[in-house]
């Protein structure tokens, strides 16, 4: 694309250039062959410049407050001098709340920052894509000298899941009062939480808040973090209460030093690493199948075939890998 | 295999042999190249016999007493004048508890029953085989006569989404009082689900039984089912209260009936056999690409390089992409 200039991109990523990072985030989000190209050059030449932040995801469901807390929490890291990234992963077929521009007042003050950048969530993602477009848009925002990156994910389906494995500190918002059930909570979400907070613990809330603490306490016993001797905070947020926001900053600064000291900061980039190998190696190998001339009519009489049970599916994709092999 | 011949098992199949259905569903657990040619020329000489069984997944949390319902219900059906086969979908990965033989006493009577075919739940299967081996397992449990299959599975991670995509009806079982969390239940299973029973609701948990169905039927005129005019009924069961068990039949029958009706039944059963189709085309063609000579020794270096931070996941894929090719 000749409106695009590599050179002029990185430089204008280098030095910060909010401009050049809008155009580069858009580039991120398109599926045109030539742009796809060019992405893939920057993301490589971003690469080296990357690494240095702190990625944090934080999920919750619709309601416990997380893009309030985002924006209060990443003003405290702007007063405390560092540069911070925020964005949204949203499954597409989620229709609706949860993308960042759409409640950009619960961020105001943040958005206004000079040293922050938020960045909404694109809608026209296909599934596949989410994951690669959230871990260029890290790699993009670190070479850019963002220190930390906020990564938000509304807690349904496979998403929090998807942002587990693309983040190094893990936070679930619970509110005050009320089970698993009342708070949409997935199974097995526990076993991937680094920090737990119980967030909108002001006010009347504040003592049921004290007993929804104990019983997550109790229950987080019962889990394996993992890495053995991490014991998960449960901690108090609150939107009202600043410092609650500051105690916040240093759990996740003690879950990073932790997290450190033991190699496990490193040990899970690299394993995030070797997973993004194994997703990018798939979807290539599949891609390839699927641009061979001829492939998508193919499956269309084999599925044709298999709906009006002339071929059973075994045979008929025997049949697709053999013709394409 | 010299052991096993083609053509007397399949006869042994059509006769309902019981010693040749325990041969044949030893093979289809067999990850020996050989035995998976013979297994594949066997279920593709079922196919033509197959398709005329009901297929039910039952699936609830351990302890909602999956087990001892199977066996009462099988062994209505065996009354019946039904033959009955009854097997588990286990992920491997949870220990202990679960499998069918492990607790056979539940199903005791109806495992001695002369028209009832229960096979235990194979521990040994990667995930992606567990759909494969489920599939055929009921394909010959078809050509070989039985009319009703029972499939149980624990509703935990994703076993109970891969039951739905292979059966007919999608039964699940809660137990009197306790909130979803309790239950253990998995946000969007209640979209999936055809019949709701809850089960074990005698003696003193009757009247909460009454209060729990009427929070479900609630519960669910919130969700919209596949098929829009289908109305999921939550009824009561206990094992305690045969008459129970046949009201049960009468829905599943009812159930059945509407489906077929609305052209659902042979529908969801053509859907099933293209997303067959799909997943078996990705497996064999990702099985080419490990299969090619070198394969692992180059992922192996590449996945050192990427945790070695010399090379980004993305270049390194598509290096191994490239050199595949």
């Amino acid at each position: 694309m000749s409106d695009f200039h590599f050179d002029s991109l990185i430089k204008g990523i280098q030095a910060g250039d909010r401009v050049v990072l809008g155009q580069v985030f858009t580039l991120l989000e398109s599926t045109l062959d030539t742009h796809r190209q060019l992405v893939n050059q920057i993301v490589e030449a971003c690469m080296p410049m990357s690494g240095n932040s702190m990625r944090i995801g934080i999920t919750g469901v619709p309601g416990v407050g997380k893009s309030t807390l985002i924006g209060q929490l990443g003003l405290a890291y702007c007063q405390n001098g560092k540069k911070v990234g925020v964005f949204a992963v949203d499954p597409s077929s989620v229709s609706g709340g949860g993308s960042i521009l759409a409640d950009k007042t619960r961020m105001e003050v943040l958005s206004r920052h000079p040293q922050a950048f938020i960045r909404p969530s694109p809608g026209n993602l296909a599934p596949g894509g989410v994951t690669r477009h959230t871990r260029e848009s890290i790699l993009v925002m670190e070479a850019a000298g963002y220190e930390v990156i906020l990564i938000e994910t509304i807690g349904v389906g496979q998403s929090e899941t998807l942002v587990r494995d693309l983040v190094d500190i893990f936070l679930l918002l619970l509110l005050p009062g009320g089970g698993d059930s009342l708070q949409g909570i997935k199974k097995g979400i526990m076993e991937c939480v680094d920090l737990l907070a119980i967030n909108k613990s002001d006010g009347a809330q504040a003592s049921i808040a004290q007993q929804t603490a104990t019983a997550y306490q109790q229950a987080l016993q019962l889990v394996q973090h993992a890495l053995p001797d991490w014991k998960v905070p449960v901690i108090h947020t609150s939107a009202l209460q600043l410092e609650s926001i500051q105690k916040l900053i240093t759990h996740i600064e003690q879950c990073q030093q932790h997290f450190q000291a033991k190699g496990w900061w490193q040990k899970q980039r690299s394993e995030q690493d070797v997973k993004a190998l194994h997703r990018h190696i798939e979807s290539l190998w599949l891609q390839q199948l699927q641009n061979k001339p001829g492939f998508t009519n193919a499956l269309k009489k084999l599925e044709e075939s298999v709906r009006a049970n002339h071929s059973s599916p075994y045979l008929a994709g025997e049949e697709l890998i053999h013709q394409f092999s």
